[in-house]
């Protein structure tokens, strides 16, 4: 078992990554200070991995509940986290209860989102089953639901007291999900780790195979990039926080427009990730066998990266234009200054953005 | 004009008191620094006073929105809150603005709570309309909803960046909302201002005949108690900010028995103080005299002390039993020990609170 850090004070916590953690006390124990648990999960998590956590915990005498949802990002709204307030109040929940997010990223966040809220906050500890999940959305607070007008528009800051990061639990994931996790893995060489990149694309077809030991080395270096970056910015005061955006605003553009859980999260931003590659070779700070390079190791990785032909350019730009880093009415995007650098802009032509929009099919293809 | 301020480090703010501050720039300009404004208000208030901050805010060339919202208790609740989401997403408020309260407890709590979720947290600035969000809710940071199965069940910390109390507002209060005020008045002489308390007593006619001068002592001295109370313990960590919670838990059961909006929140409490003073004699803390006192001073404000005969005491102690107090699943209450000296205790029998659950009418006029 590797643990890593993320330093945030009083708020800091631990990642562990290993195999078979759900079962192991000293994980959860010194985390879970509150005597009533309960567990929230979804209909396809719960049957393979809840009764290993339940067992855990009941041996150590706290009181278990559990929370089952839906499953799908299609449910991650306002109305079931107020289901989740409801069990909590109906099992007589106080402000001495804890959670723990059983599930993938859209579990991880409403849980965390629901203990941000509950009788004005409790705590919650992270299990991600996804890939996704263990990578990026369950390490860093930003919990959160949808709003039919936008993503990830209503949430709050919340830090889990640790994170779980299980690597058995990914034999049961399905291919469109574990991809969807790989391209969050790329992420991290894009935006600010050029020395992963180049291991990601000797070891992609590995990773792909999901080979055990490349799989832990993948998931502790982006972990530990997420657990930097949010270090050193964690309510993404300033720009930094942002960068791990990258793709972020055209993906949720692809999300909100082909209706939530369409499209899944990595798969979106996988898509958004060539269009800031492509606009940012338009801007002149790629070169075309830049964008060839992230066209190729997405590909490589099962990922799609052509934007759906039924979004129009001006739907697009509608979408993106409600995205949290708009600032005083102008778009942000992450963009890329080369491989492995990414930074925040406002600063490109319209026209030129359009032109990217409008690419389709010849997003990155244009470049073989 | 009064200024007090709410130590709080950098989330420190001023509570600005006096006459027709809702036209005084100074008051808004250096608090608000994003140029989208949403004024959130209800069908009550918008028609006295909206105008009024809207020309305020327009005259210095802010975007100002609006977002008004049925007036009662019984619609603070999560539709309500997801209806000002809608709101701020069609007028594509970004993460750069700032919501406005105008109007009382329920608005306030609401739009602070609106404005902690909204893209994970945007600026609010209170401008509490009656006399119990004057001295009460609109200090402190509590902000949040009702959930069906128990109040205030939801909601957040979200301090907000200025508190403007324009004492003018108060003329258009009703009776029974300016008595419900005095009972949050009242509560802070009984937990911890026993000056205040013997002030009141000698100056309550005065008060309940609205004298402006005495109404902005009232006024200062209960925001200052509150403003003390919030600076030692903002996240209610230990027990002395849950002192102004005196007679909460009771009131909060008659709320949510009757069904919200049919009692006022500060009639409720009323009443909900007079059963912790008597339970505090059943456990000989208080002296007969002492229940009298605040019975007394309760009655000359115009308040209610009598708890609905149609709430079984097995109701109550249900309804009891969710209370944000409760801890590792024991009642626990605010008491006195004396007048102007409040302590929680979860050290009392059972069949003593019992008694004052079935007191009834003989509550407090048994002592008379």
């Amino acid at each position: 078992m590797q643990t890593l850090q993320v330093a945030l004070n009083e708020r800091s916590y631990p990642i562990f990554i290993g195999e078979n953690l759900l079962t192991q006390v000293n994980c959860f124990k010194p985390y879970l200070t509150a005597k009533q648990i309960m567990i929230v999960s979804n209909s396809t998590i719960a049957p393979l991995y809840l009764e290993r956590v339940q067992s855990t915990l009941l041996a150590q005498s706290y009181v278990v509940e559990t929370h089952i949802m839906p499953d799908g990002e299609q449910y991650k709204d306002i109305a079931h986290i107020e289901g989740i307030f409801t069990t909590l109040l109906e099992k007589r929940f106080n402000r001495d209860c804890a959670l723990v997010a059983l599930g993938g990223g859209v579990v991880g966040d409403m849980t965390g989102f629901a203990a941000a809220c509950y009788q004005r906050g409790v705590s919650f500890l992270q299990i991600p089953t996804t890939l996704l999940a263990q990578v990026d959305s369950s390490v860093g607070g930003k919990t959160g639901v949808n709003h039919p007008l936008g993503k990830n528009m209503i949430g709050a800051f919340k830090q889990p007291v640790a994170v779980l990061v299980d690597t058995s639990v990914l034999d049961t994931l399905n291919e469109r999900e574990y991809a969807a996790g790989l391209a969050e893995v790329i992420k991290y060489g894009l935006i600010r780790d050029v020395p992963f990149l180049a291991w990601l694309e000797e070891n992609i077809d590995g990773l792909v195979a999901r080979d055990k030991v490349l799989l832990a080395e993948a998931i502790a270096r982006s972990c530990q990039n997420k657990a930097d970056v949010v270090a050193a910015d964690e309510l993404e005061a300033n720009d930094l926080r942002a960068l791990l955006n990258l793709g972020h605003t055209f993906g949720h553009a692809i999300e909100t427009a082909m209706g939530y859980g369409v499209w899944l999260h990595g798969e979106a931003v996988a898509t958004g990730m060539l269009m800031a590659a492509d606009l940012s070779w338009r801007l002149g700070y790629l070169s075309i066998a830049d964008v060839d390079r992230v066209k190729k190791l997405l590909v490589a990785a099962k990922l799609p990266v052509i934007p759906p032909s039924t979004i129009s350019p001006t739907t697009f730009l509608d979408l993106m234009a409600v995205d949290k880093k708009v600032l005083a009415g102008k778009l942000r995007l992450v963009l890329l200054k080369s491989l492995g650098e990414a930074f925040v802009s406002a600063d490109f032509p319209l026209a030129t953005l359009a032109q990217t929009l409008a690419a389709g099919t010849q997003l990155g293809q244009a470049y073989d």
